[in-house]
């Protein structure tokens, strides 16, 4: 299943199941369902066969005629993992970590999947990453890998957008991953039964012209592995969002470095999800 | 003003005026004040003459009757700063960072300001941070200092809890700054209004034994320069938390070092904000 935040002419946001011919609104058909995503997470074992059941009815709106929001809108954490495929760590330059490495986003990141994102006025070094991102659908502490496996409710498409010159300032990445719309994701949620996380094929393009393509087999760390160590440190909670790195192609290192500018169009696709496309913008 | 979160007996959580004399609960004499902190601050500018025109009525409890809770519980975002005394950064072999370093915390690090704190299941390297934690009222980006200093709301008594060897298992801080319960504060939040965040005596005591005692006067980026280069960042948010550096006298610098144990008591005192005491136990 595909579960998608969207609105209508500007109006509030709800949530739809996408099929292919349409989306269908949650609120429309199953009274009481919730607006909120992680509501929706927390009452999946109740919801999911009434979402099954929906599936295949006529939709209630065409794609094209609705607005896609970010799937999450307030997650209590989003976390990056660095250096998550080979080929980028040796383009950085940078060792292949031995232990998983974890910066952090805010929620003030969040773009939507559509959206703008920032060129911003202290910095003129922006870059992108195409990344798998997974949202945690139980809380879990100390899980192991099947458990790991459970605890995740699906998968989106992001962009991890950098700053490159904030992000090594200091030996902390965090600044330079923290800038206002610097996460989009989207364009929906898909569900972790319909999916293998661990052979899906991801490209980013710049204004058409292909920067990234790989395949999520190529992780150092997969997801599973992510979220069992992750959870050795804290509880993961529904709706906790996770980007899971990018592969080699990111703008700082080309020779000479290509850095996003306004109105460049970055488009990041993964085969099985769908894409996410978004115009740098000034702040 | 000091305004704590707490509850009695178990019950819901509330907010309260706390005095020299005790407790007045807001809910029992504003009909329609929130429960929630963040509702609070960002109601603060018309509850405040109202909270003014309180202070001096009899209490509604002793604090000794009351559970006294971390302030806020689900923040935006939660940051804390490095190497922010020149003395800690010595201790600690590191150069002094000529830009601010930040690193990010989760909410599931909050713990109340008397409760435990978790000796993890995963390391034995426990240590403790006395620090000044400060929190924002007012949205805010591209803050000039004197824009900084409207925008904080209050202050409060924090310990940012880290796992040493986490920390540094990577070039990246955030886990092990991120273990569930890593960063309680408290015992309650005192308004901007009525203190002076930059000549305040701080100390921590573990077991009843001094082993930090500083001043923030020491600090390298006071509080108002931590929100202006922040804002350039990100939309600072009411109710977002930072904690502001620690000075020296860490228990990973000792020879040999003086890891926190089951069983241990922590005390954080900072002149005119007021204590905090976290005992350890095992997850």
């Amino acid at each position: 299943m595909k579960i998608a935040s969207f609105s209508i002419d500007g109006g509030h946001r709800q949530l739809g199941l996408v099929e292919d011919s349409g989306l269908i609104a949650l609120t429309r058909h199953l009274p009481g369902a919730p607006a909120d995503m992680i509501a929706l997470i927390e009452a999946w074992d109740t919801l999911r066969p009434e979402l099954e059941a929906l599936a295949g009815t006529a939709p209630d709106h065409k794609l094209p005629d609705v607005t896609l929001h970010a799937p999450l809108t307030r997650p209590d954490k989003i976390m990056g993992i660095g250096l998550n495929y080979a080929d980028h760590a040796a383009e950085a330059k940078m060792e292949l970590p031995e232990e998983q490495l974890w910066f952090s986003k805010q929620a003030t990141c969040i773009a939507d999947p559509y959206g703008p994102i920032q060129l911003p006025k202290v910095s003129d070094k922006l870059d992108y990453e195409a990344e798998l991102v997974f949202v945690i659908g139980k809380p879990i502490r100390h899980a192991s890998l099947q458990q790991a496996r459970d605890a995740i409710f699906g998968y989106c498409v992001g962009n991890d957008v950098s700053v490159r010159d904030w992000q090594f300032k200091t030996s902390q990445f965090n600044l330079g991953k923290s800038f206002d719309s610097h996460a989009p994701f989207g364009p929906w949620i898909v569900t972790a039964d319909s999916i293998d996380p661990h052979d899906l094929a991801i490209r980013c393009y710049v204004n058409g012209e292909e920067r990234q393509s790989s395949n999520t087999h190529h992780f150092i760390f997969d997801c599973y592995d992510q979220v069992a160590y992750l959870s050795q440190v804290m509880t993961l909670l529904p709706g906790d969002v996770f980007f899971t790195g990018t592969p080699s192609g990111v703008g700082a290192v080309m020779q000479p470095p290509k850095w996003l500018a306004d109105g460049d169009v970055v488009r990041v696709e993964i085969d099985g999800i769908g894409a996410i496309e978004n115009v740098v913008r000034p702040e």
